[in-house]
């Protein structure tokens, strides 16, 4: 809980400091700025050594002005509102930050993108990510189950253990804030899933019990949530992460490349959000041949996705085995589905496979 | 348990008989034929005493013929499969079942639309829904907080109790599979929302403790495990289930009506999925009004969405308080999110609106 409260007063202390500053300016006749990352493209670059996308030294600055006058009041009502919210130990999602704004008469957002935009600018400008100055996403997701305790707390504050040893065929679902929870875990691995379907699978053979791990359904291309989770998972636990996705294409980069690295898109956020520890169990390219796994044909889009990150993706660049192994699916044309294991019996990928796999971890994928 | 062990006796009961059939009347030296309700929406009726669509009485025969041997054989492989699943207390998703077949030598499915139609024909030939037959979806969705213990089993098979007071800011995630869940509660009703933001919102506020209800996130329209989940709740606890979505047509259509009836093109299912206890809390098109809501104005879709449903729609055909509200929000031309009641601050849905609400079940929309 110690580690919360400094990051709470560190909140605090950034959006005060930044205050004051425009205060004194003020004070002094002179016209306030507030100055903040540019969050384009073209200010984004792939740095190896921490392992995902960051932002370049390009800045904007946002000076009062006749006709900077509403947004800039909106980023200073936001500010406030963001520290209300610290201070009371409440969060509020994009979408109600948006409706708060309905009350502040001229500073009133007209769309939730307004509100969106200047949410992201104070990321960028504070260095920290929106859930830190308590704006939550909508969307939630991520199930976890198996061998981690999560302390949270009760509605009194009072410490709450949740064991994920203890649901079942259900599941621990991942809150949308999870900046606060504290894990204890004696499990070797975490096994990062693509599919509900295959988490269901693990979960039904009792595969965490058998392996000591945590497992993690993503249910797609998981949320910031999710990947937050996963992130201090790895952070705390210090114990390494294994993707298990299908083989395609999207499981490579959508799903895989953005829990690992990121994406260049949200650059200023891949610093809280990216997995280095990450490490790619499968469903490789080689798998195909080697379990004689049902395929499909590549999808046009599949080969345009593919080559695009030949050509363009630093990530890919930057790995010789990704290029071999996104090379390797091209020639062969085809895609394939973590759950085609089940063609050699539903217990097939928890005696079989995933045993095998991580007989290799040294092998795995970058 | 001892529910659950009924039921499983009896799928097996009526795939053997279904068996037996077929193999008497081979030895006999006839064709043998399955017959099986039509599911095509010209068969389908909605039906105000259950209060839900149901198939009516086209029958659509299999006979085997030449033409007909490879259906004809992975329909009965399909039944082996959900006899050697329920007899190993065993689950397998679609895409799975699927995979299981590409060992079947010529009676392998050739795309995974041939398997699923096959286990929804067995669906409709045996009046049961997939998941008695051990067939489950692939995407999971819905989490639970609150007053409610789901009595699960261990992977030892073992009883064991899942609180859901004790999640803190997490949840508890609902399993693909619910058929054998048993649930324990005091709590007054069932509050089942529509999206992550506000279930998120309710929980921080400690909004079951102090209403003494089940929190239920849908995050959008309801899935099958998710719709009957509630639906069990609905039958073992007793108690009343009250819909909170967005004030548009999609929450009230897409997924209010979906929780309520069930859907046309799935009317051999809803029986079992339907939840006829639902009644409609908010947010209403007189709501906006009452509550000085911040709005959108209707798309395109919206309006089409509303005016085919007060055309066309069997359920608001029925039900002339829906005509109304939905006349009146035609008349208005806008929408509203469930979320804009932060307007009037984060805490005006759980101290003013719910309770206020609350007061007035009987003049909730039907």
């Amino acid at each position: 809980m110690a580690k919360t409260k400094k990051s709470e007063t560190q909140v605090i202390g950034k959006i005060k400091e930044s205050a004051r500053d425009v205060h004194r300016t003020v004070l002094r006749g002179d016209k306030p700025k507030m100055s903040m990352p540019v969050r384009s493209l073209s200010n984004v670059e792939y740095r190896t050594k921490p392992g995902h996308f960051i932002l370049k030294d390009a800045v904007k600055e946002r000076t009062l002005t006749v006709n900077t006058v509403r947004t800039f009041a909106q980023t200073l009502k936001v500010m406030s509102l963001s520290k209300e919210l610290v201070s009371g130990d409440d969060i509020a999602t994009k979408r109600e930050a948006y409706y708060i704004s309905k009350n502040w008469g001229e500073a009133a957002f007209k769309e939730q993108p307004e509100s969106d935009t200047v949410i992201e600018d104070l990321e960028a400008m504070f260095g920290l990510i929106r859930e830190q100055l308590r704006f939550v996403p909508e969307e939630k997701g991520g199930e976890v189950a198996g061998r981690l305790v999560v302390v949270d707390r009760d509605l009194q504050g009072r410490k709450l253990e949740i064991d994920c040893t203890k649901f079942g065929s259900g599941s621990y679902s991942i809150p949308i804030d999870v900046e606060h929870l504290v894990f204890r875990s004696k499990a070797k691995f975490i096994l990062a899933i693509e599919t509900a379907g295959m988490f269901q699978r693990l979960l039904k053979y009792g595969y965490w019990d058998t392996a000591n791990c945590i497992l993690i359904s993503m249910g797609g291309v998981p949320t910031r949530a999710c990947r937050r989770f996963v992130r201090c998972l790895s952070d705390q636990l210090k114990i390494p992460v294994y993707a298990f996705v299908d083989g395609d294409p999207y499981g490579y980069f959508n799903i895989y490349r953005t829990l690992k690295v990121g994406s260049g898109n949200a650059a200023h956020l891949n610093e809280f959000f990216c997995v280095p520890k990450a490490h790619f169990l499968g469903v490789t390219p080689q798998d195909v041949d080697l379990y004689e796994l049902p395929t499909h044909p590549l999808k046009e889009v599949d080969i345009k996705r593919a080559k695009d990150a030949l050509k363009n993706g630093p990530f890919v660049k930057h790995h010789k085995q990704w290029q071999k192994a996104i090379t390797y699916m091209l020639k062969a044309g085809v895609r394939v589905e973590q759950q085609a294991f089940a063609k050699h019996g539903l217990d097939f990928v928890v005696k079989n496979y995933l045993p095998q796999k991580l007989k290799k971890v040294a092998s795995f994928l970058p």
